[in-house]
């Protein structure tokens, strides 16, 4: 097992950091997680990367597992409309289109393995039955966050849907309500997180003015380094 | 982190060894599987404890991931029939049936964090990308191997499914083609054990008759401790 780079990780999570206020300005971030990722950063032996809040997704594609040959075509993190779906399906394919709910995805890294099996305890306390540690490198312990909600549903050929408006829009609704379901374990996990936060955290070297709003929500107001 | 107990994850191991050759003589055993499980008995610090090999199961079930309220209606390690299937959906139910395709999922447990990354790069070599540690307790690190392939498909309500019987004939043929590539990843994690099979194995405390002839397939003879 590679160790992380003390230096290099911290190096990382500065740049994190600062790319995660510089994000949330674009739109890029999903503002229904930022002050999970807050949680994780204040961590002194956590930060996170790439994270999802959940989403529905509309793919073109044989199977959704074949990630070359697979196009998502629609993509959305809150409730959908049956028109909206309508829309995209009816396009021309090259495959079949598949209806996708996926649960939160959240990518921490770690300092060392404790915080990594420590980080794995609080998200099953949470309901992230399937996280796990995926890899050990120089710039950190990769621990991947993640429910067990997730609906895959084929809903034709290229050229017929197997099902018919009224159909479509039960499906729908079964899928709104799977992405609300994803969307309360978010709430569980930052409550975890909240009740496992150490005694002393981390101390940014700069807070933005994003960022004062979060840390405000999450009643904390740490240390500039 | 804790970390395993030498004595205590060795007894575990063999006893886990003795109740391979009962369960399979019992017919408890996925064929397709027995030969990567022994493959990972012979590593010195891992052994393997539940598997499955890939299934298509029918649920009957609000959500699948719902699991106290979800009921295994259908169950086969096989390419399944319509007939088989409508059988089975037509019956009353609680909820609505759900037709699920699961990749093979094979829990390994190591003595030590090192061989528990190595197990885990193997596996990703495979094409078993879900994979992860999942916890590290006196009895061993656990770790769960998991391909992406999934698929979980609303069939209807309780009352009336949403797909007519030739729809169910592509969807079912969609299932079993998935379950047909969940196989084939096996394939590739049997290859992928091989080429990376340490110089010196375990010696088992015995070779049950069984046992015999899946270490002759594999083309190895350990020594008996």
């Amino acid at each position: 097992m590679e160790t992380p780079d003390e230096k290099l990780w911290l190096d990382r999570k500065i740049r994190s950091w600062e790319r995660l206020w510089e994000d949330l300005e674009i739109g890029y971030l999903d503002r229904d997680i930022i002050d999970i990722l807050v949680e994780f950063f204040l961590r002194p032996k956590s930060f996170t990367t790439s994270s999802c809040s959940g989403r529905i997704v509309v793919m073109d594609a044989e199977y959704p597992w074949d990630k070359e040959e697979t196009m998502i075509i629609f993509k959305k993190h809150e409730p959908v409309t049956v028109d909206e779906i309508i829309e995209v399906v009816e396009r021309p394919l090259a495959y079949r289109p598949w209806l996708s709910v996926q649960g939160p995805i959240i990518h921490v890294e770690t300092l060392d393995i404790d915080e990594a099996f420590e980080v794995l305890e609080i998200a099953r306390r949470a309901g992230f039955k399937h996280s796990g540690i995926l890899a050990s490198t120089k710039k950190g312990i990769l621990v991947e966050l993640r429910t067990g909600i997730r609906v895959n549903i084929p809903l034709g050929s290229r050229d017929n849907l197997w099902v018919d408006k009224e159909r479509l829009r039960d499906i729908i609704s079964l899928a709104n309500n799977a992405l609300r379901q994803a969307k309360d374990r978010l709430a569980r996990l930052r409550d975890e997180l909240r009740k496992a936060r150490p005694a002393s955290l981390w101390s940014p070297p700069s807070i933005p003015p994003a960022a004062q709003h979060y840390l405000k929500l999450l009643g904390v107001s740490p240390a500039v380094k």
